[in-house]
């Protein structure tokens, strides 16, 4: 045994692709690709903080009927949103800290409650993750269309083009993403912040008398008195501003050592913000009387702009913080990217997704993932043609689905393994998977007609694929394993089948190749109405002996068998393929090499010049499948 | 030297492709094959008897402005036409007695004028075949669609199904082509010609005031004044009546023998009835005083249209005679379909387009030029969405270029020739040359802008084209060439490189198949974070001993040499492929054999499990094209 250990360095010269995505990243280098908690806002915090814009405007849209009483119970709504919210919280902090390599709902589900669970929370997650991107993306997208409708005719195209520039900036890796997103994330906190703040304050001061710079249109007479029904519906739309809380408790492996301090670090400042920005929406939309406009109508105005220009009035100040909000609305979908390879590594590893999802491209991300991820998400949009409300009800079902299982799996975590603290630990774990499950019926009840009914579907569809992914993998695994010592005895030399229609330099290179191979050689050639080159085809037969048998003898070898078709039908293919079978047929102990010449253009189109027998003899014996017939394609290079 | 004679029998059993094209013919069957000239006149009389409607209906829509004084032009114009086609049919009865294996005005020129002459015979005329296709099919459904309102929207979808019709009928055969066509044929002649016939003797009776059974709309009055200008344009509109005379001369071989008499006579009759058919309707539009309506106007009806009512009378004989004419202009693409492949493997048989064009198919057409032709009709008619009348304007420029190079070549023929009855058939064929070349020059001056100049630049492309393919076999034949016995001396065995990252059955195989090539062999393994099944790696390399070696040694081998290769970026194919150039510099007399192991599937969408580094592999090695770098895929089947 002979070991030699060799590096391999990538080209000093810049490629192409090393301008698109940077210089490739060794192994050894992931340390510094790590990021810190400040990072980690942007990279993995951007949906749910965005989700600030739209979770408070989904439930006063549901509200919308109820008149000014509606509003009243904005706040209520709100407080009962931040309270599961901080549940949650405080069940992923303990996840992050129980599965410091990552502990995404898959793994916490699957470790914990089983195999099938976790494929549920996976596919969940998935599909939420897709959704996430394709919804981000044409939200942003509708968002500046709406401020500029010149641009109406371009929403496909520019929802593409912003889909691509994401997969780029990812493809670079974990930490120039979060370089390139730090400034529009806390631009649009410390605006959105702000403005909340300082409005806070003063509405505090001047009592809730508060008078707003630009009057917000006055709220339509109730249409509906007030019952259960639509407060729960206005409940479970609000919930979609929780989406997006999972990512950071997934990509832990991605943060800087202490790993998960830095983890909790950043799920703390994302909560907070998120609690904070969630509680002044509401406090603000009770006190200025704001409530939601009908989507889709003349004279929409999202609840944001309106809080906006009631606190600021319509000057710069507003255009910044809108500009803020329409920016990080549309790089909300730069979570999935972070976290959708993850999660598609980690159901890789256990054979549920094909097992190129587990690896690290030149950047040290999972390309294939992420260029995924682009794919689905894309085929979303062009099939929405950019716009995707319609896919907003289906959005908050894969995210408390994959809530309650991690959390649920983190009950059995903490009750297997016991020790100090774990029985509070439970109880909080307990708590977080009994009120998510509870809002997971409410969203699935409330919005079944919606859409979320589309996820109940996909959800087992893609569990089925995962399941048969993994057992075709078993299949192939059952069927190559060998745990034993390498069989060599009785190896026989092949037989070696050389289709040869004309005397050229290609036929020779052939057939030295083919002596390399074997002393046991047939040239096989056709005779027939509609080969081409009927007179370099007589002079092989003829010149045979000369050319051939002759050389073969001096150099002493055995000379090849000749043999020759006759194809009365024309066919090429067929007797060359029969003849090979018939050959395997008749050796049930050696192998069958077929030698194909081939010549190799410089381009493609020269390709169209030449017949593509080639390729189609070796699909057909492919076809036919035998395990001793191995075609040889041997190259001549045109110069 | 051992030559074994077998016939490759087509299977018994009835295949799909048996179903849709009939069983394969044997190559004996030719003869079978041919026709006589009453099958001869469906097969590539369609297009010149089809004229008949078109041809008189162009030269009178460029009268319309003349009024009532324009119409009585239309006979001597009709006349002159006649007086052209006369000395046509005189010239091209000539070229198939000369040329019996079929004188295409391709092989005219080139034999009798030069390469180049023949090339510009040739690609003018795949033009002209390629136009015919998409014209003839888009008139027929047009006309269709003007009956029956209702059809306009699938336009496009009828042309096509149209053409696939007509492309599966040739595919099937000459034979059963001109079966298949025999009767719309001879239902045109008989019903035009009948009615002309019998119109013609009630007028000549009459006198020349023939009451017309349903008057003709009346002529607009004239504005403009009779001039020079617009006759030679209406005549130049009239010689697309003449199109498609060509088309026997270049199908000899298709006919029964005596093969020069059939073609000779099925000639006589396509140009008899087309001069009969020309004469008459200039008459009949003369005594009723018929003329064109403005196509695309309101109140459109075709002159044969208003001629078989003005006769007849809008009853069932006028809807037979009328969908009679429907169906063979829509038929009258077939003479391109009978043609343009013979053309083709003309062409080709000089190496001027893909030798792929020379092959005859399972019923002995020559698929490939059926299907090429297809497909740019297809492209043409998906490019103008099936109405193709701006088409028509570049037609006659294709036709009237082969007629004047095929009788120029003729003339040179007898010069060179001599002997009997030469001096009298150069006369005809340079009266011919002449003739059509004057004719040719006023068509293209007539007709410039209105889109004759697309044809005047597309001939000269595709002529560049077929040089540019014809340098490109010279160059390969330059190559490859040889003249001389093998050299089979200092043949070595090759290196044999075989990458494997594990363990397994497929692992074995490949090294019993190694060991069949060479007992110079090395094993490669990368490793590096980010190959999967690092667990089945490490299996590989602890187990070396165990697994590979012993054995080895046990069977009298050399055992392989394992290279590690230790890959930081990740990167796999490149140090494979880096290795192997490698080695093929170090060892400049050897063959490098590169053992890629493939799983197999059967069915296409398991591929997507597998990584696909097999074939990125042999494409990289392919692309830095090595002459001593032979891939070799081992196949695994699945299954």
């Amino acid at each position: 045994m002979k070991v030699i250990e060799k590096a391999a360095e990538p080209a000093p010269q810049k490629s192409i692709l090393d301008i698109l995505f940077g210089r490739p990243l060794s192994s050894e280098e992931d340390t510094a690709e790590r990021i810190g908690p400040v990072a980690g806002v942007p990279v993995f915090g951007l949906d749910a903080l965005s989700s600030a814009a739209y979770g408070p405007e989904a439930a006063l849209t549901i509200l919308i009927p109820l008149g000014l009483t509606g509003l009243t119970y904005i706040v209520p709504i709100s407080l009962t949103i931040i309270v599961l919210l901080s549940i949650v919280y405080f069940s992923y902090r303990q996840t992050i800290a129980a599965y410091p390599t990552g502990g995404g709902s898959y793994t916490v589900a699957t470790q914990n409650i089983g195999g099938r669970a976790g494929l549920l929370a996976g596919a969940a997650l998935m599909i939420d993750y897709i959704l996430n991107v394709a919804v981000g993306i044409s939200a942003g997208v509708g968002a500046l269309v709406s401020a500029l409708p010149g641009l109406q005719p371009y929403t496909l195209a520019l929802c593409l083009t912003l889909l691509l520039l994401l997969t780029l900036v990812n493809l670079r890796g974990v930490r120039e993403t979060g370089l390139v997103f730090l400034a529009p994330t806390y631009l649009f906190v410390a605006c959105l912040g702000g403005v909340i703040l300082f409005e806070v304050i003063k509405t505090l001061l001047l009592g809730s008398h508060a008078a707003p710079v630009v009057t917000p249109p006055p709220l339509p007479s109730a249409v509906a008195a007030v019952s259960l029904w639509p407060l729960i519906k206005a409940f479970a739309s609000g919930c979609t501003a929780m989406t997006g809380v999972e990512a950071v408790s997934n990509g832990v492996q991605a943060f800087r050592e202490p790993r998960v301090k830095s983890a909790q670090t950043a799920l703390t400042i994302i909560i907070a913000i998120l609690v904070l920005l969630l509680a002044g929406i509401a406090y603000l939309s009770r006190a200025y009387g704001i409530g939601a406009t009908p989507p889709g109508q003349p004279g929409y105005q999202s609840v944001l702009s309106q809080l906006t220009a009631a606190v600021a009035g319509k000057n710069t100040v507003y255009f910044i913080v809108i500009g803020a909000i329409l920016t990080v609305l549309s790089l909300s979908a730069n979570t999935s990217f972070a976290d959708f390879p993850r999660l598609c590594r980690a159901i890789a590893e256990d054979g549920y997704l094909p097992n190129v999802f587990t690896i690290r491209g030149r950047r040290l991300v999972f390309t294939f993932g992420v260029c995924s991820l682009a794919i689905l998400a894309g085929l979303l949009l062009i099939a929405f043609r950019g716009v995707t409300d319609r896919l907003i009800p289906l959005f908050a079902v894969g995210a408390f689905t994959a809530f309650t299982l991690s959390q649920a799996g983190m009950v059995m975590h903490w009750k297997r393994g016991g020790g100090h603290g774990a029985r509070a630990s439970m109880f909080i774990n307990g708590l977080g998977a009994f009120s998510t499950g509870v809002t997971l019926c409410i969203i699935i009840v409330a919005k079944f007609i919606e859409g979320a009914w589309i996820t109940v579907i996909a959800i087992p569809g893609l569990i089925m694929l995962m399941i048969y992914v993994r057992k075709h993998y078993d299949r192939i695994e059952r069927e190559t394993a060998l745990r034993e010592p390498a069989n060599l005895k009785n190896i026989i030399n092949p037989i070696v089948v050389l289709p040869l229609q004309r005397w050229s330099r290609v036929a020779e290179k052939a057939l030295r190749f083919a002596y390399t191979l074997s002393r046991d050689l047939r040239v096989l050639h056709i005779q027939g109405e509609g080969q081409p080159n009927q007179q370099a085809a007589d002079t092989l037969i003829n010149s045979w002996e000369q050319y051939v048998e002759k050389p073969a003898l001096q150099a002493g070898y055995t000379p090849p068998e000749l043999v020759v078709l006759h194809s009365p039908y024309r066919f090429v293919l067929t007797p060359i393929f029969e003849y090979v079978l018939e050959v395997e047929r008749k050796y049930p102990d050696r192998h069958v090499a077929v030698l194909v010449p081939e010549l190799i253009e410089r381009h493609w189109f020269y390709h169209l010049l030449h017949n593509q027998r080639a390729n189609a003899l070796k699909l057909m014996l492919y076809l036919k499948g035998n395990r001793r017939i191995i075609v040889i394609n041997v190259p001549w290079y045109v110069r």
